[in-house]
């Protein structure tokens, strides 16, 4: 097997001359102000090894890609009756897509997909109020990170909270078919703000190791979410963790991963190691391009593909 | 790892018991004729080991699970360019939706679901008489499973020829928008028949080996198609080879595998084993319900899932 | 020609004795405390005759019907470009839905759907504050209808205001859009408040006179818009006045009409006469039962339909 | 009132000099070879006096218009049960749209686009065969004309037939939903040949009078069907006679009318006249742009519109 770390820095090395870069987000007036050159990658394997390049200790906006935090937390708190509320198939649509949710009476295809992700954040808040949720959600994300300086970018939640008209509705669309508890100006609080943790690619892989350990967290050993539950949410990155680039990243790279509008991608190789990738430039479908490219750089050099190699 | 012979026989006994075997198809006549309480299932392992247990031995309709093998072969003979008449991502939709057709200018989404199936052999066709199409098919599929006997239940493909109404109306909304280059009933009658194949588990999962061998036939060492190219067929698998229930049988199964109305099941552990399974009662999905239960348990006793144990 | 008097009079007192009424509207719940017995009808000739039946005097929730006269005053105030903001073809659907919307990137099909009357609130809100914008309003209405002492339920208003999720999402998305030019909050409310003005079936009658003489006010000869928009409107209301219901409303009564969920109905026999009729239950489609039946009943009486007879 | 003549005669000028004529259809490729420049304009008033102007005598081919000619001989066949199978709502789509059959289980939403107008052949065929049906409308046909020499053209009919894979698509999609009782080829073959029905415009108004006189038949005082069935398709003209324009057709012109792609349209002025007018060059939604121009100013002058003046 090669060296990681050496992959890891000629792959930072190749992305840096790369003239493609996608283009930044601009639906989030805030996400918009970030440095389109920015690259960084971190590999941790499962024996705790580190290998960065890049801008890997530079936060961004880790946006949807704390749908897997909050997922894994809504699991641990309420368990599969959470599947009550929220499907888990591919919804074959763009992650801001209301039709889908006027045929099936409100539930959402699957937590990844922005309604989706609200119902979850919405279970999450039903015994809270809004600010406690949020504290818990932080405290998650520092646990399993193992790491206490991780916060909210205030300025990126405010942005989106004054201009996330779509999510507005999407939320309001499904309190209408009850599909939701809270107010929906709660949930929605919540999930701006969630969405809106910022977090560099070392602290993003951090995050993630319990993913590829069968759901304990690595430096305490705890079971974070039972096995199973760690599988299905791998399944559900697989499957559903790009949006209707979902295919297309299975193929190319691989593995379970997903993306965010902030240009981050978390991939898991499972029982191998756990993989954050950050550029802001995203390709058409809302998904990062560069990182996208190194991940496949990556699992192509290292054999990691789940699907053979 | 425990002993993969027994596991099965374990299992093909545990599945004799069950009472609840969902509901044989009965859109195409021919194939409600079948023994509801058949089952069978053949892994054989990278090494060539075979266990069997249960009907093995039973030729079965193969159905939908043949659109994997006519894939492989569209993708030897024309390579890449197959995609630009079908896509590569998660329908979201049931295996015979018109829909997406529609708002998609008769593109289908994927291989796997009727429409891009039928473009799938439109495209073998192109250079042939539909027989020798057909003829080419069949001594492909021979070919893989290392066994000449493998032949086509006319019964099955007639009832389907006078029945396949939906299939019709996929191919001539196809025809409309120009994605069909031959006669629409050239094609259909082509796809008609392939679906028609039938095999028993045993040559099934014979015919199946190169997925689990990165593209490479196994016992002539010669290569099916590209490593690349066998990567991407698992990872359609996954995304798309149970329709509407591929999430679902992603997370419970852990394994590409494609279904078919026959009650087929073919599964990959890349690298470790091929699988398949038989029992001619389908779930809500159209996916056979104890042929799924017995690839969760195979995958559990065996640890093959590809997400993580 | 039959008398009219008697003709109203025969009809109000057949709808008391029908059993079947419908259901009474719940989704707002202060609309539900409504006597469900309730029966009211007015007519109200080009001669200026008045023919009443029933509880004619009653004020009712117009509802849906206000979105006549939003649509008169928006054209009178800003013509023809309100159609860059809102279609004017039947929507084929029901009328909340939101599909089309993400199909047609956020311009609602017509102007009587609530999509297309939230816009046309929109519009008129443009150069004003909410509270003016509806005092603006209400005094057109008042003017319409001879009558200064017409009013809006703010315990209605209220009470939608509270629990219009799906109308909150219906805004918020054409806001994702750019459709709307307001903030959200003040063209719904404007909206709320408009659809919960109570008027009395005599003077719904006499508010709508202007579109049976092609637009002029006939006690005062002022033109309230050109004959061309009175026309206009009088088609909309004919292909879209009833939501899916609208082919029905054409065939069985035969002259435009509008429908509010309150259990109003609003109908023009151009040139002939202006009708109200009012009775709280409603069909599935969301438009009242007896008071469709009462004008199926006038207008074959009176030989009143614009298609023949 | 102006004199009718002379009106007609004015218009027909004033069309020859037009430059904008639309685009004539390609999709029917023996369609294409009509003369670009033509237009012809014929009014039947109910007194029986007919005034013609420019190319009056030439036959086209009706297409679409056809349908109401056979969902009149289909009402009076089998009547109202004909609505178990074919709604009556305006369906939002265009005209060869299949999303809405999906989410309807194979029943059109009205008999004037091509799936409901293929369901109304195929219950005229029932009790027939193909040949036998289609000699009963042509029979029809020339009875409400008044005119023997009406023929279809086969080489148009051929053509459809060969090249109409969406219609096909459409029969096969209901044919799986149990829709339609014949066999598929037979339904769609006398679709095909009534569409290819080629009339002038003198024909097509003549053969139009019995809905402009509530049913019946004018030269023979013959009912041609009850005026209530009359009124319910001119209802259905004005709701859905022009696909995704009626709604524009209903405000420009104000009157039912019934267009086809070869570019002709048939009008009913209740209780007043029958129009025919024609001109090959189609707008965007494929209704013939010159016609309904001629047909506006017609009504404008002769202030025949149903919605005032």
């Amino acid at each position: 097997m090669p060296h990681l770390d050496l992959v890891v820095r000629e792959i930072a090395d190749e992305m840096r001359q790369r003239p493609d870069r996608g283009e930044v987000a601009t639906y989030i007036p805030e996400l918009a102000r970030v440095d389109a050159k920015a690259f960084g990658l971190v590999v941790i394997d499962v024996a705790g090894n580190v290998a960065a390049g890049g801008d890997s200790e530079i936060p961004f906006s880790i946006q949807s890609i704390s749908k897997v935090f909050t997922l894994t937390l809504a699991l641990g708190k309420i368990g599969d009756r959470l599947w009550q509320r929220v499907g888990r198939e591919p919804s074959g649509s763009p992650f801001n897509s209301i039709v889908q949710l006027e045929y099936e009476r409100g539930i959402p295809r699957n937590p990844f997909i922005n309604a989706g992700a609200i119902v979850v954040t919405d279970l999450i808040l039903s015994r809270h109020q809004p600010r406690e949720a949020l504290g818990e959600i932080l405290r998650f994300m520092r646990f399993l990170a193992d790491d206490a300086s991780i916060s909210i970018d205030e300025s990126v939640a405010a942005s989106e909270q004054r201009t996330g008209f779509r999510n507005i509705a999407l939320a309001n669309y499904m309190k209408s078919f009850g599909v939701l508890d809270n107010p929906v100006e709660f949930s929605l609080g919540v999930y701006f703000h969630h969405c809106a943790i910022a977090m560099s690619c070392r602290q993003l892989a951090m995050a993630g190791r319990f993913l590829a350990h069968l759901g304990r967290h690595p430096s305490t050993a705890l079971p974070v979410l039972h096995p199973e539950r760690a599988r299905r949410i791998n399944a559900l990155m697989l499957t559903c963790g790009h949006y209707d680039g979902s295919g297309e990243f299975a193929y190319r790279v691989g593995l379970p991963g997903k993306s965010g509008v902030g240009g981050g991608i978390l991939a898991i190789a499972p029982g191998k190691a756990t993989i954050a990738a950050w550029s802001p430039g995203l390709d058409a479908n809302g998904n990062s391009l560069l990182a996208r490219v190194a991940l496949e750089a990556l699992t192509k050099r290292m054999g990691w593909s789940i699907f053979g190699l």
